[in-house]
C-alpha cells in the first residue's frame, strides 16, 4: 500500500457535497483498503465562507476562489458538485487542462457538453466521470457501459426524476392537484423553488441524453428529445387511469429500431402491473431492454445527498485505480454511428384520449366515424356524464396502436367536430400491446 | 484501433457455450469498437465431436482434448463454460499458468476455490471474470464492487435461483404440488435430471457465498451459508400464505452487523407489496443495502443462453480493456476483515409456524402458554379445523421477532407438548416488521 494521500478539491458544498464529505470521512476504512491511498478534502469551493455549517464540516478548509482549488498542483482531482452550465463548464475545462481528473453529477453540463468534455478529458489522459449525473444512487451509467457492454441495447425506459415521480405519487393517491402537491415537495425539499427543469420534463430530457448518447453509441442532444411535462395533467385524468387499470408516471424512453432513433419525455399511462408503475416517491428505476439479455430493471434512491454522494465517491474509487495502474482518461468512445430519429410517421404507440362532448343525438356515431376515418381502433372506452355540465358528456379512451402522426391529425380533426367541445387531454400509453 | 484479432478459446459448448459464439458472432462490431479488436473463437472443448449441432456452428473448430485450448500460446483468454468443479479447476489452474485469462460462468468453480484461483490469477497477472456465476444477466458483481465501491454494503437479499422460483411461482398461482411442478420444470429444461443443487438450495447457498465474500470483503465458505431448500414447501402452506398476505419465495439473506455476519438460504415468506414478493417465474432479482445508498435493486434474467452469455462476453470486454492498457490481474482483493458468523442467539427473525394439534378443550392455551413461556408473542393467529382429521385443528401463526435458537426450543417443546400432534411446518418471515 503506497502511504502517499490523494488530495482532492470539491467544486461545490450543499447538498451532495456534505454528503461526499461524509462519505470520504465515514467510510475511510474500506475505501483506502481499496485503492491502498488515503483519500484527502483538500478544500471545499463554497460561494459564502461565512455560512453556519454542520460542524464536522469544520476541519474542511474552505475558499470562495475557484483558483485555490483548480491551480492547486496538489490536488490531483476534483469534485463538482456545485452545478450549474456555463461557468462549471469553464472550471471543468481549465481543471482538466491542469490535467486534473473529474468527477461530476451534474446532468446539465453533461447533457450539453458532455462529448465534448469527454473528448477533451481523453487528449489530456484525464479520466472525466459522471455516474451521478443520472439516477443518483443507482449505478446505470456503468452498467450500460460496461454490464451490459456485450449486448446490443434496443430500449431504456425509466423514471429518472424523483421530483416528478413524488409529485405524481401523490396526486394518484390522494386524488391531489398539481399544485398542491408540488407546494408540499417545495416545503419537503423534494422540488426546487423554481420548478421549472423538474416539472417540465427538463432535467428527465437531459438524463435521458445521457442514457441514450451511451446506450446506442449514437449522440444524442437535448433538442433531440421530444419534451412534454407533467403541468396538464389533472385530478380527473388521474381518476380515469386509475378506472382503467394505469398508472400514470413520467418516463423516458430511448427506443432505437434498425437504426432509427427516438427519445422521448412525458407522462405516459402503464398497466398497473408494469414494473415502473410500482415505483413510487422519489425513488426511480430504468429498465434496459437488450437483444441478448432481455430485459433487465436497476431500482434505487435517483436523488439524495448520500445516494448521489455515494455515485461521486464510486467514480473517485475508479479514478484511483486507474491513477495505480496509471489509464487513466480511457471514458471517452467516440460514437460509433451516427443518430437518425424517427419521425412522427414511423413512432406508433397507444394513445389515452378524453374527450369532452356535446351530449346529444349522433355525437357518439361523429366521434366514433373519425376514429374510423383515420384507421384507430378502441381497447378501451367509456363515456360518462360530465358533472356539473348539464350540456356535455365526457368520452374517455384508449387506443390501439398508431402512428404519432395519424394520432395528432386525428386530434385536430376532434377538435373541429361540431359534437366536440374540445380534446380534454391525451397521453401515451406503454407496456399495453 | 489494432487489426490483431484476439484469439479465445471455449471451455465447453453447452448451453451457455453456443450463447457466447453467437454474440460473438452477432455484436462483433460493436465489440471491436469498444476494443479495437475483433474477437475469434479459435476453438471449443466438446465431449463429442461428432454430436449434431446448429449448422452456424459449424465453422467453429471443436477439439475433445482440452490441451488443444490451454497450451495453444495464439490462444489469449479462456471462457469456462463446462461446469464442474475439480476437473474443470485443473483446468482454470492451467490457463492461468500458461498466463491465459479467464472468464467463468461457473459459481459452483467459484464458491468452493475462488479465493485460490482469484490470488493465482492475481499473482499471474491474468483476469479472472465471473459476472455469469451470479443472476446470469444482472450485472450483480460489478455493482457491488464498481458501482457501490463507496458505500458500506449491509444486507444483500435476493432471488438468485431461477428454477426453484419458477417453481414456487407456478405452485403459488395454480396451488401445485411440489413434484407435479418439478417435472414439468424438468420438461421444459429449467430443471436439471437431478434436481438437488437447485431445489435443495445448494446453488442459491454458493451464490450468496460469493456475494457475500464480495459485498463485505470478509471469506464466507459455502458451509458458512446456513441452507434449507424447498423440497418440504407444501400446497397447505402456499394457501395459507396468501390467506395471510405473503408470498413464499426461496431467498438468500446475507447481513452484516457490528462485523458479525450471517449468511442463509431458505424459503421465506415476504408481505406481497416486498419487492422481492413480485419477482416471478425464472427472474433473479436482488436487493441490496448500503449505509450511505439505501436500498438498490437488480432485476433480470438469472440464467438462459444469451443472458449468461452477455455476462461472459461483457467479461471479455473488461478482459480486452485491460489487455490494451496492460493492467489485466488485478481483480483479486485481499478480504479487508475476518469473518465472524453470528450464532443463533444472535440472530432475529420472525416466523411462521404451522401446528396440527388436538381438537379438545385446553389445547389452544397450553399452545399460547408455551409461547408466553418462550417470551414469543404472534402478529397473526388462526385457527381452523383439519380437513379429513375429525380429531385434530391446525393452528397457523406468525410471531414477532425472536432469536432463532428461542424459535428452535419453542418448537422441540411444541412437538413434545401433549396438546400438539405435530409441527407441521415452519418459515421465516422477512420485511415483516
Amino acid at each position: 500500500m503506497e502511504e502517499r494521500e490523494i488530495q482532492v478539491g470539491l467544486l461545490g458544498l450543499g447538498t451532495v457535497g456534505t454528503g461526499v464529505a461524509s462519505i470520504i470521512k465515514h467510510h475511510q476504512e474500506t475505501l483506502s483498503h481499496q485503492i491502498g491511498r488515503k483519500i484527502v478534502i483538500k478544500r471545499a469551493l463554497v460561494k459564502d465562507k461565512k455560512k453556519v455549517r454542520e460542524s464536522w464540516l469544520s476541519n474542511l478548509e474552505l475558499t470562495e476562489n475557484a483558483n485555490d482549488i483548480i491551480e492547486d498542483p496538489s490536488i490531483e482531482a476534483v469534485i463538482e458538485v456545485m452545478g450549474g452550465i456555463e461557468e462549471t463548464r469553464l472550471l471543468v475545462e481549465r481543471a482538466l487542462k491542469e490535467k486534473k481528473h473529474v468527477i461530476t453529477a451534474n446532468k446539465d453540463l453533461m447533457a450539453e457538453h458532455g462529448s465534448t468534455l469527454l473528448q477533451m478529458a481523453n487528449e489530456q489522459k484525464c479520466d472525466l466521470f459522471y455516474e451521478a449525473s443520472v439516477a443518483g444512487g443507482i449505478p446505470i451509467i456503468r452498467t450500460i457501459s460496461e454490464g451490459l457492454s456485450a449486448d446490443k441495447l434496443t430500449k431504456i425506459m425509466g423514471i429518472v426524476n424523483g421530483t416528478t415521480n413524488y409529485m405524481l405519487t401523490k396526486m394518484s393517491a390522494n386524488n391531489r392537484t398539481f399544485d398542491d402537491v408540488l407546494l408540499e415537495a417545495q416545503e419537503l425539499g423534494y422540488a426546487e423553488a423554481d420548478p421549472t427543469a423538474d416539472v417540465d420534463g427538463i432535467d428527465a430530457a437531459r438524463k435521458m441524453a445521457i442514457l441514450s448518447s451511451l446506450a446506442f453509441s449514437s449522440p444524442v442532444q437535448i433538442e433531440d428529445v421530444s419534451v412534454k411535462g407533467i403541468r396538464q395533467v389533472s385530478d380527473v385524468d388521474l381518476a380515469f387511469c386509475q378506472q382503467l387499470g394505469y398508472t400514470m408516471k413520467l418516463i423516458g424512453v430511448a427506443q432505437k429500431d434498425e437504426g432509427q432513433i427516438e427519445v422521448r419525455v412525458e407522462p405516459t399511462l402503464l398497466p398497473n402491473a408494469h414494473p415502473l408503475a410500482n415505483v413510487h416517491n422519489e425513488f426511480n428505476a430504468v429498465l434496459v431492454h437488450g437483444e441478448a439479455v432481455g430485459e433487465t430493471m436497476f431500482y434505487g434512491p435517483g436523488a439524495g445527498s448520500l445516494p448521489t454522494a455515494t455515485a461521486v465517491v464510486s467514480d473517485l474509487v475508479a479514478v484511483m485505480k486507474n491513477m495505480q495502474r496509471r489509464v487513466n482518461g480511457y471514458s471517452y468512445q467516440t460514437p460509433l454511428f451516427q443518430s437518425t430519429f424517427k419521425t412522427e410517421d414511423e413512432i406508433q404507440s397507444q394513445y389515452f384520449i378524453r374527450l369532452h362532448v356535446y351530449d346529444r343525438a349522433g355525437t357518439f356515431a361523429a366521434v366514433t366515424n373519425l376514429f374510423a376515418q383515420h384507421d384507430v381502433s378502441f381497447e378501451k372506452l367509456l363515456q360518462l356524464p360530465l358533472e356539473n355540465q348539464t350540456e356535455l358528456a365526457e368520452i374517455v379512451l384508449v387506443t390501439h396502436s398508431s402512428s404519432v402522426a395519424i394520432i395528432k391529425k386525428l386530434l385536430i380533426a376532434l377538435n373541429q367536430l361540431s359534437a366536440v367541445d374540445k380534446v380534454a387531454s391525451y397521453y401515451r400509453v406503454e407496456g399495453g400491446e
